[in-house]
């Protein structure tokens, strides 16, 4: 048999050398008896000429599929030579980041980056299939787009043909995936690149990618449904595990009441409970500085947690300094007595003590943390926030487990700080039927059939169902204060479409990188990407982005001035089909 | 059932309305015997509860699948009106380029359109389906990356958080592609979105896609038989067409010498004849001076030519004028005598003349045309180009056949006008085996594993081996007057990743957009794109590219001064996954 791959390791023991061949579908063991192995050195790469024996007993490597056999080269040839490596390519060392990066042609070699992108590639077929038993279309939209001036920033590139003027790369394909359905397209999906020019946080790239899913004639149910046969089918096949279905719903006010959250992880318990009712009286300047507020006052159980040190107490202070809090007030209750102490408690009246520990469902021994404010969704997420850590510092996460759940029901407008509304999502969200012909009585109270769907604490995708009726969307705007003609400039081109028969329609987007990022079991998204960009946006692979030259500037137009008028329409006049160039 | 989609068409027959209900399956005849069926517009938007019934005898409508069935309907409900059309929604009426492209949603509410992109969503898949079966991967490369200030001009994109620096949109995959195969992925595949920023001849897209291919450990013939079996593949389910394997192979210069063309349209015969040995002492002074300049003098021939009339002839040298050329000179044979006259005819002798025909191959009643260059290759464009044309004037091409090709074999190098070498492919694209260790000999004889499938005529994909030596590389760079440090400048990590035991590879990518033209019978790449834009890089739809505004400006760093240095590494810190926003 013919093999050709890399050397992996190669052994002398006087006379014959082993050497392990790496290739696309593994490793395996290939002897030689033959001088001229001698020259070879790590991460050559070979074509060995053989035969497969077994190998002698006792020489098995159980470790290894192949490690039953070994090949005898009976013919060697070494198609290249590799200089000394800058990178180990083991699987049992890994370099530092900016070293697997600037070579990671070589980092993709070891098993566990190779693996990758199996998976992703894997990950791709499984949803396709999906979606094309359910009659889907793959229709790509453009990635030269307009800019639109909300939200994050755009990315944005001269258009030499037109200097002055510029298109911009799209954050989601959300506006054309809205017209498809306009057009009829029905069933509309794309693994579709997006851009954000953001600052990056943690390991956000400048360019993402999402399974983008648009479809027509369909309630939240639908979509939901469709979702749950995606994700059911990828960690199925490639996290062997079967998702529980229906997977559960729970509503976004439930998800921030008892976790804190709109991406609870339910991989482990540790619910909040609110003391609001329960507290109301108190003289405890804080708790009742923020009842009075109309606020909230709650507090989570850290199992065991009474017996941390005045350190590690200490140390929750600090933790939720650096969140932004003043502070995480607690209690502790002695493991024997129940009896309650730390600072808290010496505010807190007999009354409200002697209860305690059944209002929150803590035993002796606990901790129990409190927060309160004014607003409520703060003091909330602050224990939310604490809820995790807990579970960290307990040791409470099953890493092995899945855990998934819906969160619908999501709000439509939040207050502005001048006092007026904005959308959660975006201005084409619709009202839940509850809420569709009444949101401007409460906006606060207002919900959207807007989803997300959530694996162990991330968020892996979301959508909503979208307004097709003029006077809805009209009513919306005006509420966020939207007048005709800002609405005309901002997204004139799709409120134009949806005065021609638009279907009611809604879809959801997975968050491509994190889906493949947790079914690889990995701890960034940078690990299934095959070339991704450092936090600041840089390449060290090719030292992207560079200075441009002065010749390049000028062609480009990047400083030419905008013409007043738009371009002549007579520029859309098509002609004959031209000959493509070589490709590569 | 129930029934949701588009008015397509109304008739009110008192007391009885006939609608043509369209949705994505096709359409349907509902008949409506209440009122409210009166308010239905065209392309209104309704959901309808009816019965399935057999239309009376009588009333198919054979041209409809559904046409022998109607659907009663019990239930009307409007989901949305439409307002009168700018557009006729109608597969019979076809709208100007302009109003089909700012109304593109309701375009592709017609038949044509609706089925490009059904079709083109196939084409995906079936490729896939050819790929995942030969154990390809699906890998997504970056689109935000480095400059290459080489051929065609790339489009730029400020990066605001390294002010003064741009990525640069690839052109291609090419150097991430060939990376991977250092990698080890072994067998790669994307459609991959490219841009090139151009000068919009005909139908050109600044951005546009391509089947992109690349595989480790193989030869031409390995990628050559991937290339068909995706052909065969999608023709035989798309265009019900089975391809006769294996796919007539042609040198690129047989191509040029018996079609004038490097992508031959093999529908129809009218080869070339070169004439330079057969007329050489002639005292024509134009067919002389080329063959005494070591040049060509050629002809084809255009059967039944000779009955054109003179102002037809005429026009042939206004068409020859136009394409830059001096004319076309001509000969025609008698119908009855097969006598040669002309203008050509009086400057040859009467022994070429008396041989003529037998040695271009024509009757009594054809026409010949001639070309004659120093540049041999100049002429046989300008003949080639006449062949094409000849078969459309005489009607000799069968517009229902299907004729593919592989041109091979293609020249490495191209003399420069300053007298040096220029890649005819790029730089990386290997010399066969016959000149791989003496290209320099003869650099404008050497041929490339280059090769390109041709499909009617246009180029649908093209690609190479690459070379993987570093010595026949170095070779190649030399040839070329690339210098080290220039070459360290331009393909430094490329380079660089070379020199880690790069194993042989070599790859091909389609023009896609093109391929599925050709599949849906469009004349135009426009057609089987979703949103497409003018051959200026305008948007009808969205109205992109727009100015921006003086705020984006500043921020995205455009007039940044770069910073003499690379960016610091310390960027490279990878952080904990953090959670995506809601994508959609």
């Amino acid at each position: 048999m013919t093999l050709a791959g890399w050397v992996a390791r190669r052994r002398d023991h006087g006379g014959v050398i082993f050497v392990d061949l790496r290739d696309g579908s593994g490793v395996v063991q290939v002897v030689f008896r033959e001088e001229d192995a001698h020259a070879l050195r790590n991460e050559y790469c070979v074509k060995v000429v053989g035969e497969v024996t077994r190998r002698p007993e006792g020489n098995e490597n159980p470790e290894l599929p192949t490690g039953e056999i070994e090949v005898t080269a009976a013919e060697l040839k070494v198609l290249s030579e590799a200089a000394p490596l800058p990178l180990p390519v083991d699987d049992q060392v890994v370099a530092g980041d900016d070293v697997r990066l600037k070579y990671r042609y070589l980092d993709l070699r070891r098993g566990g980056p190779a693996r990758a992108m199996r998976l992703r590639s894997r990950a791709n077929q499984l949803a396709r299939t999906v979606l094309h038993e359910r009659e889907f279309l793959e229709i790509e939209t453009p990635t030269l787009t307009r800019s639109t001036p909300e939200g994050a920033r755009d990315f944005l590139v001269p258009v030499r043909l037109q200097p002055g003027s510029w298109y911009a790369l799209p954050q989601s394909p959300q506006l054309f995936k809205q017209l498809l359905m306009v057009g009829g397209m029905e069933r509309y999906y794309q693994i579709a690149r997006c851009y954000r020019d953001e600052d990056f946080r943690a390991d956000r790239q400048p360019e993402f990618t999402q399974l983008d899913i648009e479809m027509s004639f369909v309630t939240e149910d639908d979509v939901i449904d469709l979702g749950e046969a995606i994700v059911a089918k990828l960690w199925s096949e490639l996290a062997d595990h079967e998702i529980p279905r229906s997977i559960p719903r729970i509503t976004w006010h439930d998800a921030m009441a008892r976790y804190g959250s709109d991406k609870p992880d339910l991989r482990y318990g540790v619910e909040l409970t609110e003391l609001t009712d329960y507290l109301r009286g108190t003289q405890f300047r804080v708790f009742a500085g923020a009842i009075d507020a109309g606020g909230y006052v709650g507090a989570v159980v850290m199992p065991g947690g009474a017996s941390q040190s005045r350190k590690e107490l200490d140390g929750w202070q600090d933790w939720a300094k650096a969140r932004g809090a003043r502070g995480l007030a607690y209690v502790v209750l002695d493991a024997e007595t129940g009896e309650a102490r730390g600072p808290v408690a010496k505010n807190l009246s007999a009354e409200h003590l002697a209860g305690l520990a059944d209002a929150v469902g803590a035993k002796p021994g606990d901790a129990i943390f409190f927060a309160a404010s004014g607003e409520t969704r703060e003091a909330q997420e602050l224990l939310g926030a604490a809820r995790i850590e807990i579970a960290r510092r307990a040791g409470l996460i099953d890493e092995s487990a899945w855990a998934f759940c819906w969160v619908v029901d999501a709000p439509m407008f939040e207050k502005t700080d001048d006092g007026g509304w904005t959308a959660v999502h975006h201005p084409f969200t619709s009202p839940n039927s509850e809420w569709v012909d009444r949101f401007e009585e409460a906006p606060d109270r207002a919900l959207a059939y807007a989803y997300d769907i959530v694996c162990n604490g991330n968020e892996i995708g979301g959508g909503s169902i979208r307004i097709h009726r003029r006077d809805v969307q009209q009513r919306v705007f005006d509420l966020l204060g939207i007048t005709p003609e800002e609405a005309q400039d901002k997204f004139g081109f799709l409120l134009e479409a949806f005065s021609y028969g638009p279907p009611p329609h809604g879809g959801i987007a997975f968050g491509w990188d994190r889906v493949c990022m947790l079914l690889a079991g990995a701890d960034s998204i940078r690990e299934v990407i095959a070339f991704p960009k450092t936090r600041g946006g840089f390449d060290p692979l090719t030292g992207a982005p560079t200075p441009i030259t002065a010749q390049q500037r000028t062609e480009a137009g990047i400083d030419a001035k905008p013409k007043p008028q738009q371009p002549p329409t007579h520029q859309g006049t098509a002609g004959p089909a031209a000959p493509v160039a070589d490709p590569t």
